[in-house]
């Protein structure tokens, strides 16, 4: 089914963009860890609207609510339902809307797939959809940070601007999740000229795995590569990926691209720490391009739902970049899948 | 489990490189279809080794034998079984390299995963595993140009060396199987030179999914580029995949990006034919990097199972280049991913 | 994983007994259907507490909420969420007993496998978890509908005392939910004597389905019975189920047995509707063996969870016999069942 | 898919009665068991047929072929596959009914279900199937012995006569495969004689799985007793099964049922061994309704594919009591489930 993912570790998400909320249920998560709503709740506000200028105004508190799977203070074992009931509805903004297919957006395809169209801020194809993956990896990652395993995203570009150096304690420090301040002022300025123009831009997302010991991802189809393809490029404004060197390898002569082992290691890391969909030890690397937001102000040819060519001007409440706010959602998709496979890896030795 | 891949129309492969032969499972297709040997054989043809100079001089006649769920030339709706023996076995030409890492190759990973290695040839981390993905394929294909799909790959860049024009034509007529003659030609002249040098070279593929209905792929998890990036990445030698704009799309604005509607259809296609994860009836439009090959008869610094450093040669029988038999394994799972997915989209509607 | 259950038609629950409630999401509904609380409501209604004087007095209003899945009163294809919030919770009751374990209970095994044990009232391991499988199952009613399929169960034999003659219109007309209602008057005179005792009694369920057509069900392993008894065994009080001639199948011959075919149809039906796991067309018919209920007030052998022997008494609010609230579970789990098959069936010819 | 079968010990099964063979993929097996053909031949010359004069004369040698996933005598982690070539084929025995529907058998419900039907000995439905089976539980039987599960079955009842003793150390020592010697003759008396008057015979099998530890089954849908009940339910024969007190139970009240706990452990074990679908530590029991073989020489009513009414005798190559050839499947299915549940719950804890 189309809303669940994972083998052992495995999540199934629920509910539209206005309706009365989104949720996941999580199953597979061992017995006895301590949980609290405040370590999803943490997560969540990376995620959640509003954080800067140049994400959309809508005002989500996005609580989460630990409805079942655990008890007083510990997960039991059994299904943890977390519930997020949506606030800020103002469904109105999307009644001019409703006939019309906004360019860049999945009313046209939903449409073609159901017969209808839940107009109201694009139901379950919605960004919102998210805040419920990003739920299920703050457990994901608490399980994994036992094992020693550290996942950080940045944004790497926008609008046109990379990071010129890469440091990784800034990330936080800045709207724009950048690895670079100076960096991120400069996409930050681009945003807001963009925005005035009543347009958006796209941009590039690093993910580095840390502490990932060799020999996690299976052979053959669900190998660790493969697996977080699957859950990074179901991210909404995701259109591409690469690990190590990716595209550039395409490039390369296998002299150059082949990794020599010394006693100290990988040389190049080229592998971006998997060989054969399997974990090296190394960094898992991983670089993600972003689509620039599609819901933009400024008019735009489209057609009405009976096929009237028209004129549409996407008003709501909206972001520039998305990239800052899909970051804690590339962090617990990678969370979940790692997650997962660690599992999976060692029940095989059971 | 990591062997099994697809949720209607499913399959399972089993076998090693160098035991006795590879084979797998296909459940979940319709009773009553036309099947036999030669339509599989074909695929599979396009996939073996030694079609050029370029090429594993390895002599797989690969031929594939239905043992299974074909009853007086017709699919039964039961499991088909489709086998592969081994012929051309040479595991000899892996004793030199049975204690030492293939730079490159899963060894190192696999060693540290399962606690031991299957040297004769990778095992189950062999490419030769790919021909049963290559005959279940055949059979997707076979379900898919009923409905009017059609899939097609080429070499689009290797070594460097870019395709100037687009004639889909001509790729079964050159054996690097690009899509324009000159290039093919450069292509593999450029790889004659690696072979002399013992090297090799990597390359990108273009892969077109043509006459895909409107409304195929699921919402969430389970998005239609999701899928094939899963089916896609799970192919050893690929290190990144985009769909329509892709990378490019990252440097866009929301204005230069967006794909207005017109009565004529999409404008741009950037969106490469999905959108929100589901078709839009436009032309499908995949690029897959694909590295170097990691055998190469060149020295190179390497450690030995023990952890000593050590010099390495890959010899045995090796391709150039991988792109033009990695194109038949695309197309393969490309059908797999889209004939599971018209599976799915129809079953929701009963 | 081990709350998910089904196919293409699946239902994943979540909720404890004595925590905020229980709940499902239901994938794989069509778009399109018609539903209403109300729908799902008449349901819950006959599997709540409080409907005669040999059921539990806890007092559930058992409100179902479809929180997502439903827009301008028609599915949408995507998951369907439903929630029913525990209201009359009395905890404390448990205070007593959460150091024993309860003769024919769930205690001593949950914390056998979990280490730890949600004493209030039973945790996942409660029939109140069965809420949300009827909340499941009447969607799953509402789809075979439309396809002419009618599931009518029945208590058959209640206390010793059985049903002498079978007029399934009186079943919901006495709270022995028994099909003869002198038989039911009797079995609730013998369940009113057993509560003077504190004591409680076991019971046979008949289930027949009705217009199911030929060809359901599928070979192999998930054949139609098999798949049923899976369903119809994980409901918790069941010890044992048969379909058709059952056990008696074991006394006769061949001869006996066989069902010959005239040109009216089979002549016995002691296949019970199935041949092969797959469907005749005839009536599907399964009887099933429910336990008597296990929390008794009057004074058991037990041991304390450090192993100390001790005597206990199961306070609480208590069903006297569980039949009549079983039926619409088996119903629920009946029609999950055939609504998943059905799918699978005609997604085959796909 | 129906001919898959486990979730972290699972297999997949393929082959048809009178094609080239039958066989299994069974995934999950953890790497470095030792494994050779003979742990597996054992257990299929357990199901083979001609072992006795009331068995099919039907000559397969059953002999099976490990073609993957075995390296140097070990298991590798990866995909098992076994393979049995058909021997002793005789379609030619079914040319006589190809156009009728044998009563008893699925070849109306094959027809009604595929459209057509593979009348060379029933194809897929074909008890031949379950020697895949056996092959996979033999490795699964392997994975349990180490932990110490040892499961056992028997005929308890045959042509209506009961073993008056149990005594599990002659079980092999007899045709019938029965617990005591008296009965088993009895049984193989009243078998003859069927068997010259065209005739069959059902049964009752006893399976008893000593050894499970405490804490082995999932909660909700998966419990150990539905489980059990899925894979035992979905071999050809069975009509019905009960855990420990089973039907008997539906009779008692509570204060008999229940099993009060003392220092010794379970009083009366009839629970089976299973509370709340998890095991208690004490065996667990199941018995098993077998109809009579269908097959039986002598005239009777039925219709051809047409639908004209005709008088049919099964000829070709059958048992007279399928019990004793069942009970391999039995232990062999309860085998795979166990194997997986073991996994399933240590790898909760991961």
């Amino acid at each position: 089914m189309s809303s669940t993912f994972g083998t052992l570790l495995k999540l199934s998400t629920f509910g539209e963009s206005h309706g009365e909320g989104v949720g996941v249920i999580l199953e597979g998560v061992s017995p006895g860890l301590e949980l609290h709503e405040e370590d999803i709740q943490k997560e969540l506000d990376r995620r959640k609207p509003g954080q800067s200028d140049i994400a959309t105004p809508r005002k989500e508190s996005d609580t989460v609510h630990i409805l079942s799977g655990v008890f007083e203070g510990k997960t039991t074992g059994t299904p943890l339902m977390m519930l997020l009931y949506n606030s800020d509805i103002q469904s109105k903004d999307y009644n001019s809307i409703k006939d019309y297919f906004r360019p860049g957006h999945a009313d046209f395809t939903y449409l073609q797939k159901y017969g209808f169209r839940d107009w109201r801020g694009s139901g379950r194809a919605s960004g919102r959809e998210t805040a419920a993956r990003v739920a299920a990896g703050a457990v994901a990652k608490k399980i994994l940070s036992k094992k020693g395993v550290r996942i950080i995203a940045y944004t790497y570009e926008a609008g046109g601007i990379a990071c010129k150096s890469i440091d990784t304690t800034v990330i936080e420090k800045n709207p724009m999740r950048a690895a670079d301040m100076d960096a991120a002022a400069q996409m930050l300025e681009r945003g807001l000229a963009l925005k005035k123009e009543q347009n958006s831009m796209g941009g590039i997302i690093t993910c580095i795995i840390q502490g990932v010991r060799a020999g996690i991802g299976e052979p053959v189809f669900d190998k660790l590569d493969a697996l977080l393809s699957h859950a990074i490029m179901s991210i909404g404004a995701v259109k591409g990926i690469e690990f190590g060197s990716g595209f550039a390898a395409s490039k390369m002569t296998g002299r150059e691209h082949n990794d020599a082992m010394t006693a100290k290691g990988f040389d190049s890391n080229n592998a971006g720490g998997i060989l054969g969909g399997i974990s090296t030890g190394e960094n898992i690397i991983i670089r993600i391009a972003v689509k620039p937001v599609s819901s933009i102000a400024s008019p735009q040819n489209t057609l009405s739902i009976t096929g009237v060519e028209s004129v549409i001007s996407t008003e709501g409440r909206h972001d520039i970049c998305i990239c800052p706010r899909i970051i804690p959602v590339v962090e617990a998709m990678s969370a979940l899948v790692l997650g997962d496979l660690y599992k999976r890896h060692e029940a095989l030795f059971i």
